[in-house]
């Protein structure tokens, strides 16, 4: 060692300072590995800096380090292996190969946009068909005993078509897919991030995700259909890019080379995107909610593939439902548009501090929101933990929903004259003859048509009253239902709760200036509803535009982007979207757009793991079963050891020449590829195809049969290893790490001493605990 | 270096099959340092690679190599140096200084996207005014003589008209400030990319290219106003975040911690969203163009406040211009579209295939503008080398533009009765009384309102002789125009020969169907426009919400989208976009969004640039200053010697300790920061405002004068070198190599042999001569 120092010397000793510090290291570090290159610097700068500039404070005290960081999540693997199995392949395809690929995957996005949106269609016209059988027989029972005095029987009858969908879409759920539950869009995010969420992309877990949220809508839960189409879009493009499912165990060998996680995802997120643009409608928003929610390169023809498969999910959305309206190739047709179209919208200057004051409203309300919800996840993760309370939780909500609603229409009186505001089901009740009831008008219906109604209905439909408390137990029911064990939205719930008190201001405004043309009640729903939703998810830019595609009205753009840029603002003063809420409570190691404001004092040697668990280039059987199965890592350094030949005693530094994951080293060890079997494996060509096939659920370490024969053989890992991995110098700083690893979408980094020594490896956990930058 | 070889033992020397191989180099590497790491890879798996497989092809070949990159053009640095003293300064400031600079920030986008929507009102609002006056001097001409038999007077006066303005723009441009030619479209994107176009950003280049672009269009040139106010975004953007101009050599000292090419960077693409929403009123469409065209790394924060300053900049435009147009405070008054609005457009089923054909029209027509230009453009980077000689060239394409659209007017009889379509300016000519000349009607306005004509005049107003006509002159004049040394946007040109021919087809389908509702030439237009537009510049997402914003028309955005991707699909197919073809002409070594395809066998000891000019860690003011004449390298690597001690006489090798900049050792000789000074500047801080003070414009080495005594000064580079550069090892792959430097934004890279010593550098131009996938 002492030789080796003299080999490479430290800088230190040709400091012109003369000055020959101790090597005490500068940062706190518990027996970690001393930072040389800074150290380096620190030694000849150290006293310059103290005598010149005065001690700097140590800033490394206001760094928060979470450490509510779950093992059990995985990262995706970004980074491409270049091993020889890869080089080879390479050279034996040429440009013919590129060509067929490329419009392989021009063909696979079109198909991910019209599986998504066909199944976007029946869940739309499910949910349409069931709810309407629902509402008519709903509504005869209330017209019947209305008059018989015998309203229980509609109340029974309401909370019974409640708790039974709702009862099948939990059960679903919470027994046959757990992962299945709330929006997705959280899920969604985290596997965009790179993070490998179990069971997310399944088919069982679409087919439960799909039934469930038409259960939970049919249900009267305060839940949309729009997150679960979402990640209904996400399992689908899963699904298609890889030609198999091992759920049904089929593999149908196209687009095998697809299999590997960097093309996953990018068809993930195409598929997200078009889930987007068959739940609202809106292409563009789906290509933006891809973007704002899950990309971290931006690579322009991955993002115009994305645009193909929105644009193709909503062409046959708008197809199929066109022909199921009655209108059949209008794609036009006004009723596509998932909250109806504003045409004749205009605003005044001076409304633009209105919508700033509603912005911050809605960022005040959607911060309650998330601060409500996320106690009351906190007390479900304490308090209901067994699977039947979840399932009484759910039942409970469903009924309370229905007798809220049937206390509400039966406590208020506020009827209208019949014709003015045509609802699908006016029922009389109370009112009179030529009357409906304006508050069961808004509860006879699923909550997207009220949002509609909230936003197209003439100026005076509504009672101020009745809007009111609408919101009030809207906001509540919301705020109860999102976190439950069902598959539930939660875009329309937030939308109608804006909507509400929007319109409620609308309401006042037009109180205030009674003869004002711009006083539109509606218009004011939809700045409301923006608001409550940005309050809500934080989303700006995504937001916007599904707004703007959804109600087709552009000149009403710049008033909702100041309303959500407002909400955003003023809401992440309290705390983080929801979704972020969600996947911090639970653990999962994503990483956020920017690192840790002034953290360029905090040094790999601080957050790296180490000691690195390492292989050499030729390593034994028996070590290689006997490390997988005794340590969790999912990648492991190659490395070979340095041995100074005038030492012995020392320990052997270790240069790194590679890294190879767990998963190939399982496929190796599978297909027992050992150099002593060489006679045997080389028959048969090996190609990337092995570790293709085997993807994406390797088989576990104790699944594969070695025996004590082949435990003394060896393995080349060098045909296989990673050859050129990134690498930083213990001296990185953590931002410098940070870029490299998200921009790269990397999943391990060795880290290196000044001697290029292998001394640590920065993983995504390492990262995550640093509270970043969202 | 033998004994170096004991110690660190080369894996082949390990290999089980013992086969010692020669160290031939496997790859063509004309004396370039052997890849050891690759080598040793091959080594092992030669044999069985050769025996089991087969030799594989060598893909090589089929790369080719792009000699055409200029040398002149310098990268931008968006790497942080995290030097000493950046660190320092990082310590000595807190949470209130991150929460500042955050204020800072937004308050600078919100001054950009205010002062970008100034300029686009002045450019509008002067275009506006004198060419009304041109025209109604024009029309009482011709008016006047069309009885007098004197029309040479109004052609006359029409070519004066023309040249006048014309010159004076010609002349600015030619002579003032050349960069400023052009749409500044390909500069911008250079920029984003990082390289450093010289001038681009500067105060005067902002100016001449304003008025220059006021004069092109007002001379009636085949020119559009939009591309030069995406450049003047850009500009405003660059200054008002320096908080200083050197043009103007005035330092205002605020925004001084934003002097770095990376904040910058992030300042311009907000200026150039700006300039598209200022251009076209698309805030959401300049978002998207700043991302298509320039960004590498998507940050949601960074594009929220590029969100922000475009939503902004569409504000106060419109602010302005709904006054100066009799509206105040009307933001949803119609005629502040650009393009006009489309209320009641609606499309049917069958309709598709006919966008798709006339996408492949595009993408076919505007491949030929493109080809065409290029041969244009060779000819005149041949021919048209003086001075003079450009003015010349554009005064005569004026006076041809004059002529030809009079001669148009004069030779074609095309009357329509006055009042069915309310031209401006209309004129008699030979028509009958109460009737106009519809021909006259086309070229008396600007290219943009007969963009508004072509789309939005009832059918029948125009003659399809007349449009087939103005069609192939317009589509002549704007392929001549371009690369003009004047101030000239592509975008309204090439709208205006599609919506000529788009106009025509929609024609034709109309003498088909002469009863289908569905057969508008209105719409047609609409998308031949889109679709020559897309051709020429083949962007497709951020066109396509441009003009769903510029025509308020979201439900059409389904055709235009088809029409854009096949456009690009088509048109690429024969060649690249006109500003690629522009930027690849003029030898920028811009970097594509990916590395080319099957390139995972070129390996950096290929491409990389050696020997590598290196600084040690202390270094003699003589070698610094000696080193910077003789070199023209931007950056340098700072090594510490590794001798051998046993044997003096091999080279000795250099293991990496840092990076420098050229600019930060001419600044650290300006400031004479020697080791023997320390007395003298110990005594001022020495802070990073020294180097940002000089940013970016840093002194010639040749301007700093360097006395005998100093020159046997040494300076101590490890507090200003990045101590934390990303390397690469020799076999690191072109796409790896690709990906970090490209995601990173990276300028310099160095490259590590196995021994972990610096034998190599890449830098932009090594990857640039690789034609990278745009």
């Amino acid at each position: 060692m002492d030789d080796l120092e003299q080999l490479v010397p430290s800088t230190a000793r040709e400091d012109s300072d003369g000055e020959e510090e101790n090597n005490a290291p500068v940062l706190p570090t518990h027996q970690r590995p001393s930072i040389n290159a800074s150290n380096i610097m620190e030694q000849s700068w150290c006293s310059v800096r103290q005598r010149v500039f005065g001690a700097a404070s140590n800033i490394q005290g206001t760094h928060e380090i979470n450490e509510n960081i779950a093992p059990q999540y995985e990262s995706l693997d970004y980074d491409i292996c270049e091993n020889t199995l890869m080089r080879r392949e390479e050279d034996s395809k040429g440009d013919k190969f590129v060509f067929r690929k490329r419009i392989a995957r021009w063909f696979v996005f079109l198909l991910i946009g019209v599986v998504t949106a066909l199944i976007a269609c029946c869940i739309d016209i499910a949910i349409e068909e069931l709810s309407s059988i629902k509402f008519r027989f709903l509504k005869y029972y209330v017209d019947l005993c209305m008059n018989d005095r015998c309203m229980y029987i509609p109340h029974l009858y309401w909370v019974a078509t409640n708790i039974v969908p709702v009862l099948i879409g939990t059960i679903l759920v919470t027994y046959v897919e757990p992962v299945a539950a709330g929006s997705g869009i959280p899920q969604v995010k985290c596997y965009l991030n790179g993070v490998k969420v179990p069971r997310i992309v399944r088919i069982k877990t679409l087919l439960v995700k799909s039934i469930g949220v038409t259960c939970s809508v049919l249900g009267g839960l305060a839940v949309g259909k729009e997150g679960p189409m979402i990640h209904s879009g996400a399992v689908v493009a899963a699904g298609i890019s890889q030609g198999k499912t091992t759920s049904l165990s089929k593999d149908f060998h196209f687009f095998n080379y697809f299999r590997e996680d960097h093309e996953k995802r990018d068809f993930v997120s195409g598929g997200a995107a078009a889930g987007v643009a068959a739940a609202f409608g809106a292409p563009m928003g789906g290509v933006l909610f891809s973007l704002e929610e899950g990309s971290s390169f931006w690579n322009q023809s991955l993002t115009w593939r994305i645009f193909f498969a929105s644009m193709i999910s909503t062409f046959t959305l708008n197809v199929i439902l066109s022909a199921y309206h009655g209108f059949p190739g209008q794609l036009t047709y006004s009723g596509l548009l998932n909250f109806g179209a504003f045409p004749n919208i205009s605003y005044e200057f001076f409304e633009i501090p209105l919508f700033v004051l509603m912005g911050v409203l809605g960022g005040i309300l959607g911060a309650l929101f998330n601060h409500v919800n996320l106690k009351l996840t906190l007390f479900r993760m304490k308090y209901i933990t067994k699977k039947w309370l979840k399932v009484v939780e759910v039942l409970v909500v469903s009924s309370v929903s229905a007798t809220v609603a049937f206390a509400m229409i039966m406590l208020i009186d506020d009827c209208r004259p019949l014709g003015q505001d045509p609802t699908k089901f006016p029922v009389q009740l109370y009112c009179g003859d030529g009357e409906y009831s304006a508050v069961a008008s808004i509860w006879f219906q699923n909550p997207e048509a009220s949002v509609r109604s909230l936003f197209h209905d003439p100026p005076g439909s509504h009672n101020p009253c009745t809007v009111g408390v609408f919101f009030v137990i809207y906001f509540a029911l919301s705020c109860w239902t999102y976190g439950l064990s069902v598959s539930s939205g939660l875009f329309i719930p937030s939308l109608l709760t804006g909507a509400a008190w929007g319109r409620l201001a609308g309401m006042f405004l037009e109180y205030l200036f009674p003869n004002a043309a711009w006083t539109n009640p509606g218009k004011y729903a939809l700045i409301g509803a923006a608001s409550q939703l940005g309050g809500n998810v934080r989303m700006t830019i995504s937001l916007t535009v599904i707004l703007i595609e959804a109600t087709a009205n552009i000149t009403f753009g710049l008033p909702l982007m100041i309303t959500l840029i407002t909400a955003k603002w003023i809401g992440d003063l309290f705390n983080e979207g929801i979704y972020d809420l969600h996947i911090h409570l639970s653990g999962v190691p994503i990483l956020g757009w920017e690192p840790p404001q002034l953290s360029h004092n905090i040094f790999a040697s601080q957050f790296m793991s180490f000691p690195v668990v390492k292989f050499n280039c030729i390593e034994s059987v028996a070590r290689i079963v006997d490390t997988l199965r005794d340590t969790i890592h999912s990648g492991f350094p190659v490395v070979t050891s340095v041995h100074d030949p005038r030492n012995q005693q020392t320990e052997a530094g270790s240069k790194l020449c590679g890294l190879i994951l767990r998963s190939q080293l399982i496929v190796i060890l599978q297909n027992k590829i050992f150099v002593e079997n060489k006679e045997e494996w080389m028959g048969k060509s090996i190609t990337l195809k092995l570790f293709r096939d085997a993807y994406p659920r390797y088989p576990k370490i104790e699944q594969i049969y070695v025996s004590e024969l082949e435990r003394s053989y060896t393995v080349d890992l060098r045909n296989f290893m990673n050859p050129t991995p990134y690498t930083v110098p213990l001296a990185a700083s953590l931002p410098r790490v940070f870029k490299l690893f998200r921009g790269l979408g990397l999943r391990h980094l060795p880290v290196l001493d000044n001697r290029f020594e292998l001394v640590g490896i920065v993983t995504r956990k390492d990262l995550a605990k640093y509270g970043t930058h969202h």
